[in-house]
């Protein structure tokens, strides 16, 4: 069941602050059996003081055995069941990169790519490009398309070999395959929609075939970027913001484009840079703070490195504490154990600390700990019900 | 997805009896961080006892960080999804007062108030009238009240400054906002179809609009009691009765009307008065028994009071033993913090006694103690299922 409506019912506005600090992909796994996690491993003298004072649980993010992505794994922090509450990653690049993304408006995440003159895929990110050179690109691209029949056509750089597409213009749907073939040696695949038929569909993957065409005429004589494979091709969705659901008035402080998209899906205004944090405490009363390289570091196979970032975060966490948030949480997206180098589906400790807590046996935020936690055990969308309530924010449900 | 018809399929009858005892509102929090809950300073060596040979575990009654009201929290109790069956509080009242209240009724919580000469509420409970005073009220308005248009009105003393009305007639719904503005100071609201246009709750509004009108002009001269507010305007739900769904033979010992009231709506037979239990245990298979004084003392702030009572609980365990119940489960329908002084979303603990249970490192039945034990981390709807699988009344799911 979609527990939202409920708590937009329960909700109420309250002066108490909230802060969510998600360290990305925190959650880990020893580097041999018997050995201690990343978070074990760290030296974090002010989270050991934090955890014996706070509640600790674990939380599932989305379901057991499922790894969740970004998208996913933050919508359920947030409150919305990832199962309901789906964003198509084309989506989520163009709201991140802050292009103009409007409803009824298609997006797809294209990956620039090296095809041989037989028009076979050789390399799917075209050798990893520089930023420099993908705007190079885009440049020569944006000079030559502009309209496909009467769909608007707007192209943005993203990063290395990776762009983003938005079509604009009536009677569109995202309801299309990726042409990625998410293999080389093979030709791309056609755009095709999911349901032959479907006008709406059928228009935009025909769209999109004539672009992936366009692309490779006008990049025919490029050494290495010429062509283009689509994927995470969506619509904008509609979801509820949390200024409604929760009465909050909620701001992000993340790096990254993905976050930063997902939270401005959900209605939280975007803060640029860390010290948005102090100096804007005042205008918010619910801060999501993003911290990205728990994962990074994971996902490239460096314990030790992942290890040291969170010692790094440990040595902010007075800061944070200054703010006298009246609920802090610290939790992760998802685990990214180093010795798996990506996400994975192992569930997270979370941390609570405020108001109206149980005793607790956990003496640090390590999986080991969070596992005898008062919080027990918890899916990732049942946490924000938990912030409200110690927060002061929810009502009693039913009589 | 709601269990209940799954447990309907596999339900059949035994001889086995089930004893569920809430004890309302009885999971707490330390006064201090670090210091003993309510059920942990209680001295109770029945309990503890039974709870070295029991299984124990959490029960999360409703959803983490819901607070459930009486309703939801006992229909979690009984097996019924507390978001599917919803009762409205002037139900619940009604039923369990034992007024006449049958399907197509329309039942009313009211609020006898205190109004200004301009119309203001000034006080939303009349300065708390005795029972005696309540009854004078419903009196004088009964003799003046019996029908509006052709719908009958029966009005009913509940307690203090609270009555029940009850609408009869054709063609009403529940569907109305309260008329109670949750402040004083201002004008009650007036009663307001949910969805304009619908006949059925246009009327019962117009209805209860009138009524509002006719109790301000008989009570004018009166020096408190001048005026009602309406609250938790409800038809009478059709449930599932327990007979049905679980092939039982069950009854309820409640001193006070919503948990008489919830009680009867699921098929249990009230019986009058805690000797009841043993005097009638030969004619029941579940007796689900309410311990009201935990609750009460802790939403009025008393840490100690409500140790007393938890205490004179442990004092009547033997009691309840020396029936033999294949079954005994305790358990309450909620925390309610004596430093909250309301009913909170904590989980409770709850005790499972009875054949095929596993070891155990639970040795009271505290809220610490249930974390370590073997029944785990439950919601409350999950309760049930659980009671007649150990009293051998579930057959096996699927071939």
């Amino acid at each position: 069941m979609d527990i939202l409506p409920v708590i937009e019912e329960l909700s109420q506005p309250t002066p108490s602050k909230i802060l969510l600090v998600v360290l990305d992909g925190v959650g880990g796994l020893p580097k041999e059996p018997g050995g201690p996690t990343e978070l074990a491993a760290a030296k974090t003298p002010n989270l050991d003081a934090l955890a014996k004072k706070s509640a600790l649980g674990l939380l599932t993010p989305v379901y057991p055995g499922l790894a969740p992505g970004s998208g996913p794994g933050h919508l359920s922090l947030f409150g919305y069941d990832p199962f309901k509450y789906v964003v198509g990653r084309g989506a989520l690049s163009a709201i991140g990169i802050g292009a103009t993304f409007q409803d009824g408006d298609v997006a797809i995440r294209g990956n620039f790519a090296s095809f041989d003159t037989s028009g076979l895929v050789v390399d799917r990110r075209a050798g990893r490009p520089s930023n420099e050179e993908n705007e190079r690109i885009i440049g020569k691209l944006k000079a030559e398309i502009q309209k496909i029949e009467e769909i608007s056509i707007a192209l943005y750089t993203e990063s290395e070999h990776r762009f983003v597409v938005v079509l604009s213009g009536p009677g569109l749907n995202g309801k299309v395959a990726d042409t990625d073939p998410q293999k080389t040696g093979v030709a791309p695949l056609s755009a095709r929609a999911h349901d032959a038929g479907d006008a709406g569909s059928e228009k935009t993957a025909r769209i999109l075939n004539e672009l992936s065409k366009r692309i490779r005429e006008i990049l025919k004589d490029e050494p290495k970027i010429n062509g283009a494979l689509f994927r995470g091709i969506s619509e904008r969705p509609r979801f509820p913001r949390m200024q409604q659901a929760y009465k909050l008035k909620p701001a992000c402080i993340a790096n990254y484009p993905m976050y930063k998209g997902v939270a401005s899906l959900v209605g939280m205004e975007v803060l640029p840079g860390v010290e948005s944090l102090s100096k804007r405490w005042a205008e918010f009363d619910f801060f999501y703070f993003h911290f990205k390289k728990t994962d990074s570091t994971a996902e490239d196979g460096k314990f030790d490195e992942k290890v040291r970032f969170i010692e790094q975060f440990d040595s902010w966490l007075p800061d944070f504490l200054a703010l006298k948030p009246d609920v802090l949480c610290i939790t992760g997206d998802h685990s990214t154990p180093s010795v798996m180098k990506m996400h994975s589906w192992h569930p997270v400790p979370v941390l609570l600390s405020g108001p109206n807590l149980r005793n607790d046996a956990a003496e640090r935020f390590t999986e080991d700990h969070a596992l005898k936690g008062s919080l027990g055990q918890l899916r990732g969308v049942e946490l924000m019900p938990l912030l409200l309530a110690h927060a002061g924010k929810l009502q009693k449900y039913g009589a």
